[in-house]
C-alpha cells in the first residue's frame, strides 16, 4: 500500500479558520472548554475533505466511520468572543485501524489549546474496528510531519 | 377514541426542574437564547414519560416520532448561571397528526421565557406525517388545561 | 439621521455559508432544531461585520448590545450532516431600539427553515433598552429589501 | 489546615444522575463526544454543592473560580438517546491551587467513559492561579478515596 504522497504534494499540517460566536462562550466570558472539541471536529472534517478523502465517502463506499476513542486537551490560554482562530491539524501516528492527530487551536500564532485525538475506524453497522481504507490512510499520511506512518 | 383522562387523573400542567450550568450560558453572562429550546425539549420528553407515553415506545411500537414543526419563543427576562428553573408544559391544542404545547421557563414563580411549540407526528422512516397514536394523544390531553382537545 | 445607503451600495440580503458537522445533528439523523438558532446568530454577526458595524464595536464604543427578544422558527425540511447551507439575512423593520430580521436557512436554493428574529438594543450594564446607534441602524437598513425603515 | 473530613462523613465518590436527550446525541445515533464534558461539568458542580462548597460561593466570597486546565477522556462504549446515566466523581489528588478529579460516566454499572480532569483555582478578575480556599479543599478531599491529599 502506498502511504507516501506524490511529489508535488509535500506533507503539511492542515489549517482551518473559524470565528468565535456567542454560542461558543460561557458566563466566564471565555470559550467553553467543551467547545474546543467541536472546533477540532470541524477542522478534522475539513482536513479530510481538503485531502480528497471526505468522511461521507468513507461511509457510503465502505460503511466505515471514524470515532473518537480518546482525547486529551491542554488548555493554555482562553479564546474569547469574536476571536479569529486557526485550528492546525497534523497526524502523529497511523495504525491499521486507528490514528492519532495533534490539533492546535491558535490565535495570531499563539497556541491556546492542544488536543491529542485518537480516532478509530469502525464499521457504521456495529461499531467494530476495521482497517482504514487506503485513500483515507493516505490522506492522513499527508498531514504527518514527523515520521513515516507505520505500515498497515 | 378516548381522549379524556380517567377520574383520578385531573388535567394539570407538567413541571420539570433543572439547573443552569456553564454549558448553558454565554459571554453575556446569561443563558444563551438557543438553550431554552434544549430545556424545553428535556421537559417535553419527561412530560411524556411521566404521563406514561415515552417517545421511545412510540418509536419502537409504531415507528413514529415527534418533530418540531414550528417554535416561537418570547424572552422576558434572562436566566443566569446556577439558577434553579422550572419548565411548565401544557398542551394548547391537539389535532390528528400534530399538537401545540405552551412551555414556560420559570424561576421562583417568575416567567423568564414562553415557548409555543408545534409538534408533528411523523414516520421515522420517511418523515411523513401520521396520526398520533391514542396513548400519546391521551397523554397530551392530560396536560391540556383550557379546553377539550379537538377530535381526531 | 441618514438611513439610506449610498449609491453604489444597493440594498441586498446578506448571505452566510456554513457546513453541517456532527455537533449540529441529533440521533434523528437531522440537524437538531435548536441548532438553527446558532446558525442564525453566526449569520447575524457576520452580516453586521460585513456591513461595517460589528457588534463588538457597538459594545466598546457605546456600551450596547443586541439581545434576542423574540424568535419564531418554521421548520420546512431537515438539514443533514455535511450539508452546505446558506443563511440569508434581511431586515424586515427597524424601530428606535429594536429591529426584526428575517433569516432563511437554505440548501441549493431550497428553503429549509425561516426565522423571524426580533432584536432589541440594550445597555450591556443593565440590559435596559436603548436607541440603536446610527451606524448600526444604517447597517441594518442596508439589508432591508421591502420598504424604507421607519425613522428614529 | 484541616483536610480530613469528620468522622461520620466518610470519604465516598459522588454520584450524579442524568438522562440523555436529543440535544446530547449526534447523527451517529450516539452521544456526541464533546457532550461527555458537559455531563462531567454538571456532575462536578453538583458534587461541590452537595459537599457544601458551591462554586458560586467561592466566587462571591473569594473572587475565585475553577477552570479546566487539562482533560483526558477515554471513550469505552457509546451512550445513547434516553439512556439513564450516572456520573461518578472522585478526587485523585489535591495541590495548593489545583486538583485532579476522576469522573466515570456509567450506565447500569458499566463504565462508558472515563474523564481525568485537572482543575486550577484562579482569580476571576485576571485568571491567575490562587490557593483553593479551605472549604473547597476540604470538600474535594471528601471524595478522595485512594490516599490522603497532599498538603497545601
Amino acid at each position: 500500500m502506498k502511504l507516501h504522497p506524490q511529489s508535488g504534494s509535500p506533507q503539511a499540517a492542515h489549517s482551518y479558520a473559524l470565528r468565535v460566536y456567542y454560542e461558543d462562550t460561557d458566563a466566564g466570558r471565555v470559550v467553553y472548554h467543551a467547545t474546543y472539541l467541536r472546533f477540532a471536529e470541524r477542522a478534522r472534517t475539513e482536513a479530510l475533505r481538503d485531502l480528497g478523502a471526505p468522511h461521507a465517502e468513507m461511509a457510503s463506499q465502505h460503511g466505515l466511520m471514524f470515532m473518537v476513542r480518546r482525547v486529551k486537551v491542554d488548555y493554555l490560554a482562553p479564546a474569547r468572543l469574536d476571536d479569529s482562530l486557526l485550528v492546525v491539524t497534523e497526524t502523529r501516528s497511523i495504525r491499521a485501524a486507528s490514528a492519532v492527530l495533534r490539533q492546535s487551536v491558535t490565535r495570531g500564532g499563539r497556541v491556546l489549546a492542544v488536543l491529542d485525538v485518537e480516532l478509530v475506524c469502525v464499521r457504521a453497522a456495529d461499531a467494530r474496528p476495521a482497517r482504514i481504507p487506503p485513500r483515507w490512510k493516505q490522506a492522513l499520511a499527508r498531514t504527518c510531519l514527523e515520521a513515516a506512518p507505520s505500515g498497515a
